[in-house]
């Protein structure tokens, strides 16, 4: 008998697999555009420098002393504002500060997926999002979509039984990986359709704020309050090295996910939380997300421009209008897995998209980041994928007449 | 049907006791005796404000961008020596930056813990870590214990065929509540208790710097590496608002405690790894750790006066040797939780034992605190104390003759 046994959820504990490809394509001389890592020229680190300055001096021993579960209230209130303005009216007990995004998905599975229940997730979706999940082995359903999002009658089709579907996990604006945003209609349809089946939702909005033309429409949580959870960031507009994000809980499941978060790790450290106070109190965020905007639209057509020039007949996507990420299809034949190692060798690297899939990958789709290479290295970077493309189809062509 | 089905573990979660008692006794005019907080007069602020300023000079978009898993290399190097220094020599790869040692008890809980499954507790034990592995839902068997620790024997009679004992939890340093330190003998025998049952042991260490007297014996890590897990915290030596701990596990373990911190938050601030490794990488402890030690033995000696002189006849209390409790047994008749209304009511404030057993509360022990008031309020804190657990023992005489 081994001297560690581990429990039977560990089994679905696995490395991220974008951990792992990082690790194969983080190589000098390869242009990546791989990871999700936002641009750190947009680190603003002359406002966090005044901040933490002011921190230590206003107020040192409350910043570096245990603090409450819930988090720095005067972060609760602007969070509860903020989302005021986006249209969803929310108390302030009803905002919980979480250490990212990422620990909100944690706290979610904990406090509602039991081993066995459905848990619903897009077709593709985020991979941290299933990695949060998999230890509370849930079964997952993949809900089927096109360019606007899921379909309402993908959710109808869920199962709303007893056990019934825990959650659909929905990510509506500028989804990672696909970069699509939900429309208006179909975020009213997929509501109605979720409150006909009483299938609850948890909304996951890190890249909302990084839209290139319009704003994108009010969240899902907007429509449905009391039906939704909705999970917040700070990683994408500030710094993701502070590791702050937050939940936002109808008020019957507050204290639950609090007593996950006390247990899970007290309280997310309340000197970040007063640092990143001290640096968007008075409006910061307005003046400074536009900038990077700027930047990820100039990068994103930077991109959309090297795709319609380089890539090879059949290659499909659709031009993402924010965040961070191209999602492609690649011509029948192309395997993106198989052939990362080949475009690594030629100097270029992607994230095959199969890791997004909960069932049934799509073995021919990929990632492509646009936020942390200049117009000019995405210009290099996506030529060197649509030769490596182009002559694997070349080969491929040439033995399959 | 609920619109929000819970999991099954979410009855398994709590109100933190502790946290509702503090609301309780936080007021104004009450010596609060209750809390665990470090003293906050012992926080290095001037050294952090200039780490914070080092950090954001040399290495900004680093400390602000996402980092990986394991956490901050130099910090975790630094762990690596300084396990050394105590006995217990590890490899780096053996050590996860965790978001405080209450983070890696969740991933202990999360990796080795099956619902049903046994898990052993010392009498009484931390409450926090009960929380912690509650959600998992394993069945506790409390460790019978005396004043040098729990017993060997209670070890060799833990279940150990399958499915087994997934682990002993143990704090042998100056232990939260009861404030005991394990011998040097008793560690040995329960090593080898445990070696004999194949129990692994996972060590809780948040306080063994702050001893008073002598430095404590080795951990129980370095008699048996690869059946310990050991985890450590900044939160006693530096400041707990940063949120560092760390775990250091057998390397069969290490990946899937990997996995499930990357699935809990994917990584620890690394602007808060690379701060506290500024403040500490050139020795700064060994000159600030004696400094909190000296005030916390004076704080100890003025409360271990003033139970000498204010506890009525019956009480029980070791003297702790280290740590930041002592650790009370009222006479019969006396039942701490009911008695804390009352001493609020008179202006002190205690923890009720009651929350630190896993099994058979000890319905008249407490947890008082000697770091958070100066040592002329622990006299009247206690004299207070003293006063209503007197007061209470005459009106119950006088009932029951």
């Amino acid at each position: 008998m081994t001297l560690w046994q581990q429990a039977r959820r560990s089994a679905r504990l696995n490395p991220s697999i974008i951990r792992e490809i990082l690790k194969l394509t983080d190589q000098p001389g390869v242009l990546s555009m791989a990871g999700g890592l936002p641009s750190a020229e947009t680190f603003p680190v002359q406002a966090i420098r005044e901040a933490c300055d002011r921190v230590l001096t206003d107020a040192p021993r409350l910043a570096l002393q245990y603090s409450a579960s819930e988090g720095f209230g005067p972060l609760r209130e602007w969070v509860a504002a903020r989302l005021g303005a986006m249209g969803l009216k929310i108390d302030v007990g009803q905002v919980l500060i979480t250490s990212g995004s990422q620990q909100g998905l944690d706290l979610v599975g904990k406090v509602m997926v039991d081993t066995g229940a459905p848990v619903a997730v897009e077709t593709p979706t985020y991979l941290g999002a299933l990695q949060a999940f998999n230890p509370f082995e849930p079964i997952y359903a993949s809900l089927a979509g096109d360019d606007d999002g899921p379909l309402p009658e993908a959710i109808a089709a869920l199962p709303h039984d007893a056990p019934g579907t825990r959650f659909a996990y929905l990510l509506p604006n500028f989804q990672n990986p696909s970069g699509r945003v939900m429309t208006e209609a179909r975020r009213s349809a997929l509501v109605a359709a979720a409150q006909v089946a009483r299938v609850p939702l948890v909304e996951d909005n890190p890249y909302g704020d990084l839209w290139f033309e319009e704003e994108p429409p009010a969240p899902l949580a907007a429509r449905w309050p009391e039906g939704t959870v909705y999970l917040g960031s700070f990683s994408k507009v500030l710094a993701p090295g502070f590791r702050l994000g937050y939940i936002v809980a109808p008020t019957d499941l507050c204290p639950k996910l609090l007593q996950a978060k006390q247990a899970a790790d007290l309280h997310t450290p309340g000197f970040n939380q007063r640092v990143v106070f001290e640096v968007i109190r008075n409006g910061f965020l307005d003046q400074h997300v536009p900038t990077i905007r700027a930047r990820y639209r100039e990068q994103r057509d930077a991109m959309a421009a090297a795709l319609t020039r380089h890539m090879p007949v059949g290659t499909e996507w659709q031009v993402p209008k924010g965040g961070m990420f191209f999602w492609l299809r690649l011509p029948e034949g192309c395997d993106a897995m198989g052939l990362l190692p080949v475009a690594v060798a030629a100097g270029v690297a992607y994230v095959p998209g199969a890791a997004f899939y909960a069932h049934a990958p799509d073995a021919r789709t990929l990632r492509l980041s646009y936020v942390t290479l200049s117009p000019a290295e995405i210009a290099d970077g996506v030529a060197l994928l649509g030769g490596v493309l182009r002559e694997h189809l070349d080969a491929t062509a040439e033995v399959t007449p």
